[in-house]
């Protein structure tokens, strides 16, 4: 997907939500369990409920790998289901060089490898430059870097600053945008920041940027639209917990959390955001 | 497997020999293509021949993963038939927070959730403490986080000085000392960069190294040995195409390739190792 269709999307939609699909057999409705695969039918009811509200669906790799190869194909099972217009984040967070990183790019991008065809994929930047590259040598897929990220850990290395007074995740965003332009790198910033916020759409005024910790880990959702909406949005909020387990009839509740969260979102952009 | 384990097979092998599993289906020899399982059929015949040479087996998860559920078959196939007493590495640079980051930890460590019993995993430092603590809560698993590796982009951030003039990995290697000690926390650093190695020697003085690098990217063994041999050998150097691609009948050059690095690292043992 591009990012014209991307923002396209977020117009009509009138949302610039994307659901986290952390589906987790020990959390899902008991009214799942008794499916031959629970967490296929589990993310078949959320991505029914939520559709209408969310421009993009990012399952949380970590939740399907644990359960062995029966949840790899869990996971094909729900890329399969997901409507074709809508965004497609693999959040793998993988980070290797060369022929390895090829071998992950091969597996979220490329059917013909896995199965699987993501339009992105979260990634690491601390191995540096032929790390990333590998990824984005795929026409419309996405490299969503980690910059700043939303947990209390982020201060651990991210904030650390050089010599010049610049922290790492501002060398992480300048250095790598002379890798890959706007229209296929995007930026993993939390929304728990955010006095960075500003900032980090001075660094890059025309990237997408994928924000985690609105909602549970205390993120404002009008101050990232305020602070960090761009002339193409440039944002996709997610959810994950929020809108998975609301409540025990997952139809009801998931549609109603995101469109609780696309309500908002309508506003914030009838409010800021300047074409 | 702790680390009294671990130095012991060092020692009865006179080896500190890695052979990464980067099986790749286009790489193995022809006659493996027939079997009803390619990539497994390849790895045993590498562990047959090099298992009296070899003291760990790190499979390249991505080689893995790219062939889908499949791949994940023969993954667990190769795990259960290497030998109890032999240290498993699974490569696959993990780094998320809290749940996911268990999730992970219970990919690789846990059999009742995937199936897989691996002693440690690789793990990417950017997203700090939370990122890499929920890994360190398995008994006798490790973490071998990056810290300094051997390719070109490890220049990009992993030598970025702060206001200090220390470069990240170190900050990287001090800092992520305080979460684990050395019986549970190693290290991947990168042969290529012999000038480094002392001085992570220096900052780690009791952890083990994971070193790739040594051969085809131009790494020394010997300077390895010298440089960053501690009283428990403390390294673990991995070969991976040198010895999986050396030849048409796999049983007789990975035997070779991987007799010829472990008679050469029994040489260094007598010359370095300091009890």
């Amino acid at each position: 997907m591009n990012s014209i269709q991307l923002v396209q999307q977020i117009e009509s939609k009138g949302s610039f939500l994307c659901v986290g699909l952390d589906s987790d057999p020990r959390l899902i409705p008991s009214n799942f369990q008794k499916e031959s695969d629970p967490i296929f039918a589990f993310n078949k009811a959320v991505i029914d409920a939520t559709e209408k509200y969310a421009v993009a669906y990012k399952p949380n790799i970590a939740f399907y790998e644990a359960l062995g190869p029966k949840g790899w194909e869990s996971l094909q099972k729900t890329m399969d289901y997901i409507p074709q217009h809508v965004f497609t984040i693999a959040d793998a967070k993988r980070g290797d060089i060369g022929n390895t990183a090829l071998k992950y790019a091969q597996t979220f991008f490329e059917p013909v490898s896995s199965g699987f065809n993501f339009d992105s994929i979260t990634v690491a930047p601390y191995m540096g430059e032929d790390s990333v590259t590998p990824f984005l040598s795929f026409e419309d897929k996405w490299v969503i870097l980690l910059a700043l990220t939303s947990n209390q850990g982020s201060q651990d290395f991210q904030l650390l600053r050089d010599e010049n007074n610049i922290p790492l995740y501002e060398n992480v965003m300048r250095k790598s945008m002379e890798w890959g332009g706007a229209d296929q790198l995007m930026f993993v910033i939390g929304a728990t920041r955010t006095e960075y916020l500003k900032h980090v759409r001075q660094i890059a005024p025309n990237h997408f940027f994928l924000v985690p910790g609105v909602g549970a880990q205390g993120g404002s959702l009008e101050d990232v639209a305020k602070h960090a909406m761009n002339s193409k949005v440039g944002l996709l909020v997610n959810s994950s917990r929020g809108i998975l387990y609301a409540g025990d009839d997952t139809s009801v509740s998931a549609a109603r959390e995101a469109k609780k969260m696309k309500d908002e979102m309508s506003t914030y952009l009838d409010q800021y955001w300047i074409k």
